[in-house]
């Protein structure tokens, strides 16, 4: 053990890959869930997302936060697929909690359960060191009727479900201890404590003409990155999706609003690429959904708005290096 | 947070099942997997167990072993209900290892993933303070033809599928430091890094004539119990299922075998019951059955051979209190 180095995620990932060699799947390895054939043109969608306490609750989060977050993860990737998550499994590593943290948690599960309409069916506990939940989703849909994120084509529009750089300025506030008035503290702390999976939009998008699709708890930027691979396209971004709560914290604290908005993470809202032909403007306002960009025939990130021209970075949250969220494993 | 005490696991299990109230599902919570309907005559069989190091890895356990173990904890759930588990999705939470480590891991999953013929479809990295593997697996079966708890009657055989006891001498040898000759450590100590997964048989129990089953990683005298409470019947059980491995082991440091047959765990044989006018003798021999009881009217747990009589104390692990693993939540 001595000389070997510590592996980053993206290194784990690739190894636990060439030892897996997984067998031909209804959807390619490293989309955000996986899939079962059913026979009948159905598939069975699934989706295991953990939480870890130490690398993603902040400080501050309480278990009743901590529960209901480690569903929203799993409701996000189903949201992003355009899928409904039916029923949920839910491992829990538990350190020595008194009852009243355990029927928080109890709380948060329940809670998230109900708001995004999914059953909870079973589980399994353990004693552990740290907070560990893991969330186990299914859901079921037709094949070729969920949304991948190799489907945006040269043309199409770029679009997300909401603004970002809250999260990433709350998380400010709460590792770097930057400072901000009540009110615009509480506004950039609550989508941390208390995220929301983007499900109703989600499950609408095929029929808003959707081509591809990603979550972005990974930051807009990776996010960005995942689906230029994965569709063979890049994207020019003429609109800088920033929250105002986020762009009164950067005016505070001269923090780079282009880096708020991209290289945040922790946002579970969905990026999203449509297609023109069917787009129907009203729908920005009615879905909260804001086209930001292009998908663009040559890779590559960019953003470009009037005369200002500034590569994005394929930058995600290296798990192992950043205390951050993991990835997909395949 | 001051004088609130520490919960036991059953309580904890309790608090959450009051807080899920789940919807009316296909199986009884509390069974060995969950499930949901798929229509059309057909159910989704779902397991979640997880695997963490500080409570599931005896000492001197590899990286390897731990994830084969984890493989083998959900596939026996599987087992012991006669479904055969189909694709499974891994949540690791990885402490900093270096490649060798993180390739043992995946080789010890993907190997058992192929003993038992499953598909490993996807899952999701974090980083974790201790090593943490959730896998969630899913199988289909037809209404009715799962194998649940509940389904013994009184004058049913009571079977297991292999004997007991090595597991709890291994586990003395690793934690209390007791000796034994190279030969006999090396055959306790091989179930305990080893453990295998009695899917084979566990798939032919309706065939054989099962009325009810049960895995026994929680001790042979805790699944007896839930056997019995889900069923309604008591159990006269007859003949000690001891490995002779086990009976040298106590001999030599005079333990008490049957404390090492009933009150062991992380063994993970099927505990089964047959219907008398099925069962055909040859199988004890073919399929590694032993009949070793039966199930009676009255409630309460016998052993009873020749002029000696005990009582089986329904006692199982006791998550929180003993350094064991969990049970199911739902």
């Amino acid at each position: 053990m001595t000389a070997e180095k510590t592996l980053g995620e993206r290194e784990i990932i690739q190894l636990l890959l060439e030892k897996f060699q997984p067998s031909p799947m209804p959807i390619p390895s490293g989309d955000d869930v996986s899939a079962v054939d059913l026979g009948g043109g159905r598939l069975a969608v699934l989706k295991v997302d953990m939480l870890v306490g130490k690398t993603d609750m902040p400080p501050g989060m309480t278990a009743y936060q901590a529960a209901r977050k480690a569903v929203v993860m799993a409701v996000s990737d189903f949201a992003a697929k355009g899928v409904r998550p039916r029923a949920a499994l839910v491992g829990l590593g538990l350190p020595r909690y008194g009852s009243r943290k355990v029927k928080s948690l109890a709380e948060g599960l329940r809670d998230a359960a109900r708001q995004y309409g999914l059953s909870l069916i079973g589980g399994d506990t353990n004693e552990a060191g740290d907070l560990v939940i893991t969330v186990a989703a299914l859901g079921f849909c037709g094949k070729g009727r969920l949304l991948l994120r190799g489907g945006a084509k040269p043309g199409d529009l770029l679009a997300v479900t909401g603004p970002f750089g809250r999260t990433a300025a709350g998380l400010k506030i709460l590792l770097e201890n930057l400072k901000a008035p009540g009110n615009l503290r509480e506004k950039l702390l609550r989508p941390v404590f208390t995220p929301e999976a983007r499900l109703q939009v989600g499950l609408r998008l095929r029929r808003l003409g959707a081509t591809a699709a990603i979550d972005s708890s990974d930051g807009l930027a990776w996010s960005l990155r995942e689906l230029a691979v994965a569709s063979g396209v890049g994207f020019s971004v003429h609109r800088l999706p920033l929250a105002p709560e986020a762009k009164a914290f950067a005016d505070l604290h001269r923090l780079d609003p282009f880096d708020l908005t991209f290289y945040g993470g922790e946002e579970y809202e969905l990026v999203v690429t449509l297609d023109p032909r069917r787009f129907r403007r009203g729908w920005e306002k009615r879905w909260g959904l804001q086209v930001i960009g292009r998908a663009v025939e040559q890779g590559g990130l960019v953003f470009e708005e009037k005369d200002v021209r500034r590569t994005i970075q394929p930058r995600g949250w290296e798990h192992f290096k950043a205390r951050r969220r993991g990835r997909k494993l395949a």
